[in-house]
């Protein structure tokens, strides 16, 4: 570990400093996992001092996070203030000064663009121009928030401002869905276990889904969310990242580049979405929120029907779905196997017996579920569907998953960029998303607009999608 | 169903009578799946009125069974006494007279020999010279009782002639492993589901491993056990009952001939056990106990380690052992796969990842579990092995299972003889043990008798057996 380094955080009166980047960075110094020189520095254009902003970073920190009094005061004399407006290039040089001040020899600095997106350039070419991009003695590193990039285009436009800055090797972009346990653990156990492996491919999977759906309505972010949309939102990256990660080939090694190269050419070998296999819905009080264009045609849920090109998955379909107002709060991936192709009980109804289902219960409720085929006692020959369930509460004790951003903040301190997103990955990213979104908006009546319930599980659309192919649905978590 | 059927228990002052077959065809009567017109006759040498045997019966029935007082007496209405030496010829004609008086029309008879096996070839023989063996109108069964004789030799002097009295096919030898619901759950486990069958193999099964422990010691057995030992007792049946089902092809189907086609050419694919791979042992004190010989070499312990010569399984090792005086009572099964061949992740000290574990749970605390290795939380690539459990009483609810006993009668009845063994069958199990323990007698010093400490788990040798292939004994249950 480094004996120094400087956070920077670009937008830190915003919410997720708040809620997420101060709690976490006060984990990691309790845990003695931070360099032992740190430092943090916020900015945002609000007027605080040093103290005041530490006054309110307290008041948070004792919301979302166990604190111990002193520590937590111990914690606190490490942040600094440093108001300002991030378009204005003197701003740079008074920043570069201030953080000169705490380096003693090396000078290893993490920026983190935590601000509007419309801010990030602006902020990559201040950084230029005061030269705060490089170091002769020490480390430069950057981490960019989602979202990165509106479309394909827009992405790509910002990679390229970026590399005029950083190198790859220096970017981070967040995906706060890899820093989430359960979504590492994926990888841990399609890859540490022998008895998955061997049975993950077209001929004993009958296709996979993914959900993730949020209990919540567009709320109070209506005219925000009226840009953006689920497919921005959610698609882009979250169930992309799970995607890959539930269907990426073994790398040879957990590292950054090994990762992500699998990952990428996972993305890569999507084939092209049809419009007929996407579902893409509203709830329906949406259209009166405040914010909400009339006629907006921004989707609130969608439904995809995908294909992978490659050995492993040719023609077996992987449903995604993600909308707001749903039944409940649920991130989860399940792998539908085929049922057994021979049946040597004899079954009483002329259904076929259910495939096994492997869950991944991505949060809440965190853990792993089977479900097998059992005889069922005092029958003669009838099964049942019986459950293997692995729990972290139950098994690691309450509390202990960390928060997903502890662990980015820690790699990003630490330099290990495995969990983050990289430039081409983004773009294949977009590659898929975009054309739909583009579909949608270019050839209306291929997939029109369905409108759902609130607090329902979406429209009879993205049933009938499944019910295509004599899926269903499934809920798990 | 056929509409009528008498049950006639040879042995019916006997453990067996009163604690199994009465309150398990009492559970069959409340359950309506007894004939209408059924009847139950008791014969042993004690003397006994029908009513006095009804009591004696009733007050059993209210020790191992839950019963209803006014269903119990109409159960006990069918049940019927007749004293008489079974070496007598004339008994029989009395017998078959009082039979008579039941039926009406047809004929159906079940004779269950629950007698010391040294009767159950005069009980043959007098059938068949009393023409009992014979219906015209109807179906005639045995069900005979283990120890289905004594070695190779005289197992198949008992076939022949119990063939000279009864088809094959009328015949159900009772192992009473068969009739518990987790032995059966192991081939519905292995072949309703998808998941496990093309992992179930050389390539990615390590070891297999059965464990049938016992916690009680011989007890006021001694005499008797001195004559038989853990081979005869709990080898020639249980153990490679179990590990039939758990290693045998997938039958077409659920048919009692299908079925045990399948078992029997598994058991004669074992290849013959060499003594070096046998650990037999007494627990310190057995040979003090009253009805021991001096210098007994009867084993209260046996441990083998076994090979099936065929495709599936050539080289992989199957540990089977068996004890008294155990520290706890179980009957399990592991597979043990092996683990993973190429390990992504840092592991931080030399040790190889631990493989999967499958264990089926036969008794007690009956179930599966799963170990599987899953991402230890706020670590950067640590495991940790978890476990995934499907429990009986947890998914069915308490005391779901019924008694084997109360199984095996019904299929008896009913004319299933899937859960029995055929006389190639049994025939085949002697020939795995009986060399073993020829060889331990006529070659003493190539497995040397060892011995253990009561409530162990065996003799340092049975952990030297597995220890020579880097394997280690485990217990689950």
């Amino acid at each position: 570990m480094d004996n120094s380094a400087t956070i920077v955080i670009f937008g830190a009166s915003g919410d997720l400093t708040e809620r997420k980047l101060i709690p976490g960075l006060y984990n990691l110094f309790i845990k003695g996992r931070l360099p032992q020189n740190f430092n943090i520095v916020g900015n945002s254009r609000t007027e605080y001092s040093h103290d005041e902003y530490r006054d309110k970073m307290k008041e948070s920190a004792q919301k979302f996070v166990k604190s111990d009094q002193s520590r937590l005061d111990e914690f606190l004399q490490r942040l600094w203030y440093l108001p300002g407006n991030v378009k204005d290039e003197a701003f740079y040089t008074g920043m570069d000064d201030f953080i000169d001040g705490f380096e003693d020899g090396t000078s290893n600095r993490l920026y983190y663009l935590s601000t509007a997106p419309f801010l990030y350039e602006p902020i990559l070419e201040n950084l230029a121009i005061s030269g705060m991009n490089h170091s002769n003695n020490g480390w430069r590193r950057i981490v960019i928030e989602k979202p990165f990039g509106y479309d394909l285009q827009t992405a790509k436009s910002l990679n390229d401002k970026v590399h005029d800055t950083f190198d790859e090797r220096q970017v981070y972009r967040i995906d706060h869905y890899l820093g989430k346990e359960t979504a590492q653990n994926i990888l841990f156990f399609r890859f540490s276990n022998t008895i998955f492996e061997p049975i993950w491919n077209r001929n004993y999977i009958d296709h996979v889904q993914i959900t993730v759906a949020e209990q919540v309505d567009v709320g109070r972010r209506a005219g925000y969310y009226d840009t953006s949309g689920v497919m921005r939102d959610m698609f882009q990256n979250h169930l992309l990242q799970l995607l890959a990660l539930t269907a990426m080939e073994p790398p040879t090694c957990f590292d950054a580049d090994a990762l992500r190269n699998e990952k990428v050419k996972l993305l890569q070998a999507v084939h092209p979405v049809k419009l007929e296999n996407t579902v893409r819905a509203q709830y329906h009080s949406y259209k009166t929120l405040d914010g909400v264009e009339d006629g907006s045609i921004t989707p609130t849920y969608a439904a995809l029907k995908l294909f992978v090109g490659n050995w492993r998955w040719e023609g077996v379909p992987f449903y995604l779905r993600s909308g707001k107002s749903m039944p409940q709060k649920t991130s989860e991936i399940t792998v539908q196997f085929k049922p057994p192709a021979h049946m040597m009980f004899r079954i009483e109804h002329t259904e076929k017996m259910a495939g096994n289902t492997l869950t991944f219960r991505i949060q809440p409720n965190e853990g792993i579920e089977l479900c097998t085929q059992a005889k069922q006692p005092d029958t003669a020959q009838k099964t049942s569907t019986v459950s293997m369930d692995f729990g972290y509460d139950e098994h690691f004790g309450h509390n202990a998953i960390p928060e997903a951003y502890e662990r980015l903040l820690l790699d990003a301190v630490t330099g290990d960029a495995a969990l983050f997103s990289r430039s081409d990955g983004i773009e294949a990213q977009w590659g898929i998303v975009d054309p739909i979104i583009q579909g949608w908006e270019n050839n209306p009546d291929a997939s029109p607009m369905a409108y759902y319930d609130e607090s329902s599980w979406g429209p009879a659309e993205a049933d009938d999608l499944l019910a295509r192919a004599s899926h269903r649905w499934i809920v798990r978590g």
